[in-house]
């Protein structure tokens, strides 16, 4: 078994270097791969290895073609190829039709025959499951929520009554769609319960991580538009709106009614507070606060100290609650040292 | 159906600028609603609509009811005005009684009568039901834990052995109440489990988010009083304590044994570390690490830096490596120009 | 009932100050311990309540023996003296052997005898579980996945395809373990997703707090060593290795392919970049964030500012924006101070 180096030429519109009939059927790193396996170079921190690979071949850059003692798929995008051949060896696993005995299916819930509805999963009145989606062991769709075709439910996610997942979306164990926003209302009793009467849309082709907790609109919808991707532990407030190919890593948190624009690339454990508006195509460093919009398309922001020793640390952050008193201080002298004639 | 803008000026004691007849039956933005709906004007970033909506009425603070096209409801809490006309035009879902034959409830357990279990939710031996709960599917009630009169597990929500919730709650899906804290006593073959014995109280009227966790305490109990709201993806360390009306934003980090006091607004974010103390009315800006007790009640602290273009933001993050050695230098160059006289 | 103070001065290496034969039966505080109790002094914010216990004993260090008015187990390590004597007094709960009738296990799964399967509970084709294992309530374990003797799956764990988990461990509500990594390759018409193919091998007496996610490997395994200690709500990446001791507070978020040393103490809400090395037996402490790595075995790292007062806070981070235009200022003040008679 296994495809041809030019066949995956062919397909992935590579340059080869080696032998056309050269036949491989698994994957590896270029450390791991054996004569068998396709690795790949994208990251140049493994460069180091690529002189020394036992892969079959190796998807890399024209520049790496000279270290490369093996064949290669010669590319100018490297890891997305190697994506491609990933899913072209190992496709995803599709529905297997059919419920699962235990499985819990309310009356009016409309299910497609070629969907699979795993072990001990609940579909709630009024909700629809789309054509060969995976609903996973655990997962529970609420009263009226809705499940686009090619949806993988992986296992464990709970979304909300009324949320609406498109198509070929997949999402992760512990995710929750469609909990309550946080809405409390100030009163001299105690906090108010603002109902959150809104949903969540998710559009095509949305990722979403384990533990990732998206909430339901106040009034209106709470939006992912389609190819968005959350990776795992991300929380998303009520009425956010996120475009499209937006991708976020994990732990972020974002406040309520912000609107972040397509193409953003969005870091691990970034903040953004609420009611901001974020362009088109912008990057967000790691651990950066976003406290206030950012309109420059395309523009990169940061926010977070490097680290230090501990000792240093603590001796330039002491310093830190001084700042303020340091700058006058600079700029006393800097205006005393400008004007000496004056002084004398 | 619906209700006249008069019974509603009664009920929640506003100046009534309009028609008392109007019927409205809804709720909208001021930017999408319509005739029969009813809006609000809290947050001075969308006073920008108020002109141009056609809202039914719209709740809104005096100073706001020159610019208001249409009818008002004027007040001085409009936000919390808001937050009830919400709550009796959208009542809150109530408990349908009854056990979902999916569901599984051990013997020895004691199940209100009116109380809903719903489908796949689990109740152990000696768990306690209370009036008019809602235990939502897939949730998990652990042995020997309790759950007052008309709290809402909304879904998925496990509750550890012994966890009290006292009434009026909602809890949010995949929130972990009673989960072991994180005790561990160093030995020279690794780590000892320290047993946590205690448990998780909860108060009356307390909200917890998505995924939020709130670990049992390892002597005693870890507590929340009541209307404690937390939002999603928050974690209390064992023996944490949160006084009543305490407010937290997502993503916070509580760690063990810290006190917190009551009425604090604590957002997104915040950190605080273990065996602190905070006073009452506190509040702390979004991340935030506390790594001190609080003791000036209604104070307000803050801790992160505002965000940058990437460009600048390394420049000025570089140069706070040296901070203390810019310090000691500025320092320097003060006392030599304070004491020019003795240096010649 | 109960253990004499012989009992615990012999089994656990003490020097008895006391009655060898007074009967103690459970543990509390130094503030609120009763003469049946056991309680112990070990940080030292607690020394305050040692002349007023009214504890059956302390187990305290030589140096807190004066002030104690009862007796005493006099050791060099009072917390992991206590860890063990809770243990005594309060083992942990064992598998009660059997499958409760509402657990699913197909039909090619292996479960041990001895091991229990609680309510709710899944456990797929070929997935082994190991002798004496708990699995409890709503857990979910995928095919082929495989759970070590004695191991303790609390409640509503996920355990994805192919999972391995050690001997002893204790993975605690809400935790998934072998989620898909975030692995996604720019595509003109959006991601293309990496397909995840590797699993998550954990060691033996590894623990897993509530909520938290680690997830598999993109090529080979995410591996957790022999006695990690994860608290709640952290997220580890895909390929990330953590060696062997090494503990991590909540919240913290490791980025994909890090390495990190054994015996290393990572406090909460730490986040570390993807593709570093952290040497053995480092220091993180609480909210750093780790963008490079660290050689230096056992060094102590920092990245977190202090909070202050919001108005001092906002004045000096409004300074740190002009940190580098500054800090240029004083080399020049510096430059000039240094070299008078030149200008002159």
């Amino acid at each position: 078994m296994g495809v041809t180096l030019s066949e995956l030429a062919v397909r992935f519109g590579c340059e080869l270097v080696g032998n056309p009939d050269q036949l491989v059927s698994s994957l590896g790193t270029l450390e791991k791969a054996g004569p068998g396996s396709v690795s790949f170079l994208a990251n140049p921190a493994y460069r180091k290895f690529l002189p020394g690979t036992r892969a079959g071949v190796v998807i890399l850059s024209k520049k790496d073609l000279d270290s490369c003692p093996v064949s290669a798929l010669v590319c100018n995008n490297p890891y997305t190829v190697y994506a491609r051949v990933a899913q072209l060896l190992h496709p995803a696993e599709t529905a297997v039709p059919g419920i699962h005995p235990s499985a819990v299916i309310e009356s009016t819930a409309r299910v497609s025959k070629s969907a699979q509805i795993s072990a001990l999963a609940y579909v709630g009145e009024g909700a629809e499951i789309g054509d060969r989606v995976v609903v996973g062991a655990g997962c529970i769709v609420e009263a009226g929520a809705n499940v686009g075709a090619d949806t993988h439910l992986v296992g464990r996610v709970y979304l909300g009554k009324r949320v609406s997942v498109g198509q070929r979306c997949i999402l992760h164990p512990g995710a929750v769609i469609g909990g309550d926003g946080f809405g409390l209302a100030p009163d001299p009793d105690g906090w108010v319960k603002v109902p959150q009467l809104g949903s969540v849309r998710l559009g095509n082709d949305v990722e979403i991580g384990s533990n990732t907790t998206v909430d339901r609109g106040a009034l209106e919808d709470t939006v992912l538009e389609d190819d968005v991707r959350l990776d795992n532990q991300i929380q998303i407030g009520h009425n956010a709106y996120i475009g499209a190919h937006t991708a976020m890593a994990g732990g972020c948190l974002v406040a309520g009614s912000s609107l972040i624009g397509k193409n953003c690339l969005i870091a691990g454990d970034v903040g953004i507070a609420g009611h901001l508006v974020i362009a088109d195509g912008v990057t967000i460093t790691a651990r950066t606060l976003v406290n206030h919009s950012i309109t420059q398309e395309g523009g990169v922001y940061s926010g977070a100290l490097p680290m230090d020793e501990a000792r240093n640390w603590r001796r330039n952050s002491a310093r830190f609650r001084d700042l303020n008193q340091l700058a006058r201080t600079v700029n006393k002298l800097a205006k005393e040292s400008a004007e000496p004639e004056q002084e004398s």
